[in-house]
């Protein structure tokens, strides 16, 4: 079958082996796939990964390996960790599979992604997809539900401020997001045209260069990935304010934390999320996200889709399968 | 009246005006201090603050400037922030003076500090210390405060794993506090010595070279000062768990800030605390400070009190003035 594979390049592979699905998994045949930007950190090097990538998708069951069938030619996505079910496993008791020591992540760690005409994932991870919600739309439901993320960690009061810093694809999920949840909600970003695609749904926006930099917000949300963007966040932060951390790269830099101390600030790590609470708000319209989609490229052409994702102009680029 | 004081290097000024107190204050003649590593943050250009230094003292008041005359004669302590009370302040509404943006800070920001004969403060941050509280245990009660703070900011579950990082006094005095608030609680430390001191009244002590790194503790306080130690500290945080930053100086050095994110890690920035619980544990003998005390300097060999600071041997270092 045709997969994008990283082993040391990013090349395609028109005879990749049609994986099978063991016990309890289901074979998924995917039709609609989204690169992320961690899909670009793996080809240079994050997490050592060697496999097919991708993690964003949707897909049609083909074939479950088990007893219930009822899953076979529905339209799914899927919760991009699966953990070892060990009883004595306590994020496995706890659904949480995310944080099992010994998950699997979709095209991240240990296990092959989505970017693939054929794909393997357990059964309890899958999620139907509403008739009502498009591919194009439901392509979108693992970002979102890592957006979702944060309100699962931390109670946000609706007197609250909040401002997200970052007007790429994960600044503009985490700000629309945050806005369907009825958030006081400022986005602030570089780009003009990113912040109208949030500016038309209702989220109030700002220029990064008209905006006053003052310790004034409960809830500063870094989705920039850059350094000096975890500086701002941080001179954004009122004192005992939290500053929800949503990129892993904004790493490798000279950091002071001084005022993290300073002004008692918690730093919360958030990554991905749980698909109910992100499949209902695409159920319930309450997020647009053609306006997201820069470009569709079909799989022949997937390194062409690596090379656009790139660039600054682009948004979200698809994979047609 | 002799004053050790900060302007661009360190001195003892024997002709230092003495203080008047203004209106609301209490004039108050400084019997014991002690040395903390943010007074000699300070020497090599923390906050840029130019003044007479200290912070921990306990005295006894002279004179009030204002109509309560009742705390005339008494022995105090000061929490060491006092704030600008105007009443849109929320945070001095709050009687939270510690994030007042217009605060003043004893010995560290726009007020000059007690290592000095007279010094003066605002009377509402005054305690009275109970008789059966020695000058010499008194002295510790705003590093003590600063370890009571930790559970001001954070709800830690009586179940929950607690490691301190670093057998300094900052490490030490933090866990003796969550010891004696009958918390499940290691040090971990390089140094037998000083790990004896909190083993001799009852916390549970680990040489480093001895310990196990895993991921396996709810709450991890970075103590060192050190960037390797905030690095052990994400190492040994649980996902999900929560990573108490209680030193200024883990800064300025290329951090990696990907496990923050990947194990959804929480940083909170933990500072000064409240003195009405320290001064209780204080009472109540939860804790004894003697065995910290590595020498009693006159306030006349004050820089050589400085000097002796900084030996790794010293834990604290006290003032008699």
């Amino acid at each position: 079958m045709k997969a994008i594979v990283f082993d040391k390049e990013l090349k395609l592979d028109t005879n990749y082996p049609k994986p099978v699905p063991q016990k309890g998994e289901a074979l998924i045949r995917v039709t609609l796939a989204g690169i992320c930007n961690t899909d670009y950190e793996i080809t240079k090097g994050y997490m050592g990964y060697v496999g097919v990538l991708g993690h964003e998708f949707v897909g049609v069951v083909e074939e479950v390996n088990g007893e219930d069938q009822s899953l076979v030619g529905k339209r799914v996505v899927a919760e991009i960790s699966y953990g070892c079910n060990d009883p004595d496993c306590e994020w496995c008791a706890k659904k949480n599979y995310r944080h099992c020591p010994n998950r699997h992540t979709l095209g991240i760690w240990r296990k092959d992604g989505c970017f693939a005409e054929y794909m393997t994932m357990p059964t309890n991870v899958l999620f139907e997809v509403p008739d009502n919600v498009t591919d194009e739309q439901a392509v979108f439901v693992e970002p979102l539900a890592a957006a979702c993320e944060i309100t699962e960690q931390l109670h946000i009061e609706p007197t609250q401020k909040v401002v997200v810093l970052g007007d790429g694809k994960l600044g503009l999920t985490t700000a629309l997001t945050l806005n369907a949840q009825n958030f006081d909600v400022l986005l602030v970003g570089k780009h003009q045209n990113k912040l109208d695609i949030a500016k038309a749904q209702g989220v109030e926006v700002k220029l990064l260069n008209e905006f006053k930099i003052e310790k004034k917000y409960d809830v500063v949300v870094e989705a920039t990935g850059s350094a000096s963007g975890f500086e701002t966040s941080m001179a954004l932060t009122k004192p005992r304010g939290v500053l929800v951390l949503k990129s892993t790269v904004a790493s490798g830099k000279e950091l002071n934390l001084a005022p993290i101390v300073i002004d008692e600030i918690t730093v919360l790590g958030s990554r991905c999320g749980q698909f109910a609470p992100a499949l209902r708000l695409l159920k319930n319209k309450r997020i647009d996200f053609k306006p997201f989609i820069s470009n569709i490229y079909s799989i022949d052409d997937a390194i062409e889709a690596f090379e656009a994702n790139k660039s600054k102009e682009s948004i979200k680029i698809l994979i047609r399968i």
